[in-house]
């Protein structure tokens, strides 16, 4: 750590007003660079980087599969499409030294849809769902909330391409089973409510609802959502979905755009929930919306042309950065579930100037990394009063904690962020009780 | 194969001049969006992948730490190094909603350099190494050669931060010995050259430079440097590196703008060698050029405010692809080299519809991916010639042949992509042959 780009800060940055705003400048994970655009020191770009691997993950899993379209796009994409002069102020728009008009995406139906009209020409290659993990750039009016409201973002966005709607509706599915098994394994409930398609347009939308009490909107549901598992379960996602899909939308849960106030009504009051929450990921099914002014045609079995049926499904990578810090923290500082932690456990030195102190600690980290466990090492020449304080603001899960006296004993002491119970562990033990 | 996104095509597509540019669009790797900007389709993303991979682990090796700045700076930033009048029209020039001056970041000294100085304030924070992998864009007059030449492209800059000139050079070594590593892992002979250096300023800079034919520049060196072998070294970053740097640049080696023919001739005639290259690297040595008129300063030992000597580095990470291909191709397609491939072998399935032929095929493909060793399996209904084609052209590097002829005798034809030998291996031998 004193070798580590991880700049703390004590005092609660002014222009911050939201906690994950305030504990990612505090805790040194992002800086603002410009207004709504941040830069990712060391420590939360490792963040980002697991968020974006199960994101990954779990993409491959279902079969989706990985392209890498470009920031930058030429206006005339989106004059095909018919959106180019819908979008309003918040498509950063751009002239390059030629004139031409280009726009940094803020999404990419229509650059996908071009990719695949160009390279798929027959029903045989369908189903295809590609994805793509990118920067956006969004000139929101009033950039705010950190990394949850920013101008340039990191959104995975995927788009599917099927030969008729009941394929759509089953690519569909598969996203929405994706969804909350990749938002699962970062340790958060994420509901899906029914929700408005707006710009991208459609008539079939879930939104990702992560509940936090500082969430950005009022959300309503069943509270036996909540308590729904989707990890337990095995998944054949060539099978039939919508059993699991029904599941989770047989309960009641809407926004607060799509809220039935008499509906929710009929739910036991005790079974209620009424909540606030943080959208972290948004499907739709929106059939042939763009395939048909774009022409993205395949050639049937008797050779007609048919019009793909197409669906778009996004999650945002960078704000979730944020929507899990808004999920899980308390008044010292960060909680990170382990899943996504930038380290598994830290190891606090208490005098690194004492040799078999540094050398205690030293073995314990070259244990911890010869089985892969990443651990960062705080080893900085300051006051444990303000280590343990640093400890707790970046939220590590686990803090081995090794002093003099420890030492003595053959013991370190290892505390447990979340629930804050500590317990003394023989060094010997240590290492294995991470593996 | 037969689900996978990979359009390849037969045809030279007419605007490729060089045979990177049309490899990549024949074998299905990128597509062009806008002039100048690439999509990467599947497999190009993998390979893409693979080269970031590489590039990142040599970066962490060296003790460089990975960060993630924003494409999209403010003009300010630009003002206070006095660069933003000087950089010319290349740079993407851009208003937000609000006519704020922002640009693309064409690189990134500025951006780091304020991040380090909110960051970093004492001497004992020193040294630092900052690495990112992020997309640029520069706008080129004449986009061409596809990715060699593009408008948005993926580099790797990274930037040092040192109390004094002495660890400055130390840092330069640094990535000196890690970009020798970096491009031998790749399967790459690239040779450091002395450089000019050009508007990133310095007095301090060098070249990696691929031999090619095909090359954009001449080059001129001595031919001991092609035969050196850095991957062999065991290497201490924290010892003197100067002596392997020098071992690299005692022999002759420059490009055209740097070329000094009488010393060149003092070589004997048949050492010397008159090429082509490709620029993938450029590293610089430039002290204070940013960090004194930025102020990026920290307190010495005493108190003093110390002006810290910077140097940055860059890897051209998108570029490789094309380079890489320019390096390792036949007549017949890509040859990539294993380090790279986006899939180490490919299954090539002569006869689809016939049970045993593909049964045999999956128990291959399942023996592969139970090691861990990516194929790809042809399951296309096509004639074998055309696949014989298809797979030349992508350049997997092992290809596993199984018809019905291998299958009633139990063995497959296992082809070397790049020396073209085949070999009959009995089935239960194959996975183990590239374990």
């Amino acid at each position: 750590m004193s070798q580590y780009f991880l700049p703390t800060m004590k005092e609660n940055p002014a222009e911050a007003q939201i906690v994950s705003h305030r504990l990612m400048l505090r805790a040194g994970l992002i800086r603002q660079t410009s207004a709504g655009i941040y830069a990712w020191l060391p420590l939360g770009f490792r963040v980002l980087k697991n968020i974006e691997r199960i994101v990954r993950e779990e993409q491959d899993r279902s079969g989706a599969q990985e392209v890498l379209m470009p920031t930058i796009q030429s206006a005339d994409l989106w004059r095909e499409s018919g959106r180019y002069d819908a979008y309003g102020a918040e498509m950063l728009r751009i002239k390059d030294r030629h004139d031409r008009e280009m726009l940094y995406g803020p999404t990419n139906e229509e650059v996908i849809t071009v990719l695949f009209r160009d390279g798929v020409k027959s029903y045989r290659d369908l189903p295809r769902n590609l994805y793509h993990i990118q920067w956006k750039f969004r000139d929101e009016v009033r950039p705010r909330f950190g990394v949850m409201r920013g101008r340039e973002f990191l959104m995975k966005d995927n788009y599917s391409f099927d030969i008729d709607k009941k394929g759509a509706i089953h690519s569909y599915n598969k996203m929405f089973v994706t969804y909350l098994r990749t938002f699962a394994r970062m340790g958060l409930k994420a509901i899906p409510m029914r929700a408005d398609t707006g710009p991208i347009g459609g008539d079939l939308s879930h939104e990702f609802i992560v509940l936090a009490d500082t969430g950005e909107s009022a959300v309503f549901c069943h509270k036996g959502l909540v308590d729904k598992d989707i990890l337990s379960r095995k998944i054949d996602y060539d099978s039939d979905l919508q059993p699991i899909v029904n599941e989770w939308t047989s309960l009641y849960a809407a926004t607060d755009d799509m809220h039935d106030k008499a509906a929710f009504e009929e739910i036991p009051e005790g079974e209620r929930l009424s909540a606030r929450g943080i959208e972290v990921g948004h499907i739709f099914y929106f059939g042939t919306q763009y395939s048909a002014p774009m022409k993205a045609v395949v050639a049937g079995p008797g050779g007609e042309q048919i019009t793909v049926e197409m669906g778009s499904y996004g999650i945002g990578v960078s704000r979730l950065v944020g929507g899990i810090i808004e999920a899980s923290h308390d008044e010292a500082g960060i909680v990170w579930p382990e899943a996504v932690a930038p380290f598994k456990v830290a190891i606090v030195n208490l005098k690194p100037d004492d040799g078999a102190v540094s050398g205690a600690c030293q073995k314990l980290y070259d244990g911890l990394a010869a089985k892969g466990i990443e651990a960062l090492h705080d080893d900085r020449d300051l006051r444990p009063g303000a280590k343990f304080a640093d400890m707790d603001l970046i939220g590590i899960p686990w803090q081995v904690i090794v002093g003099p006296k420890g030492v003595s004993a053959g013991k370190a002491e290892v505390k447990d962020r979340k629930t804050g119970q500590r317990e003394e562990v023989p060094f010997d033990q240590v290492v294995q009780r991470f593996g």
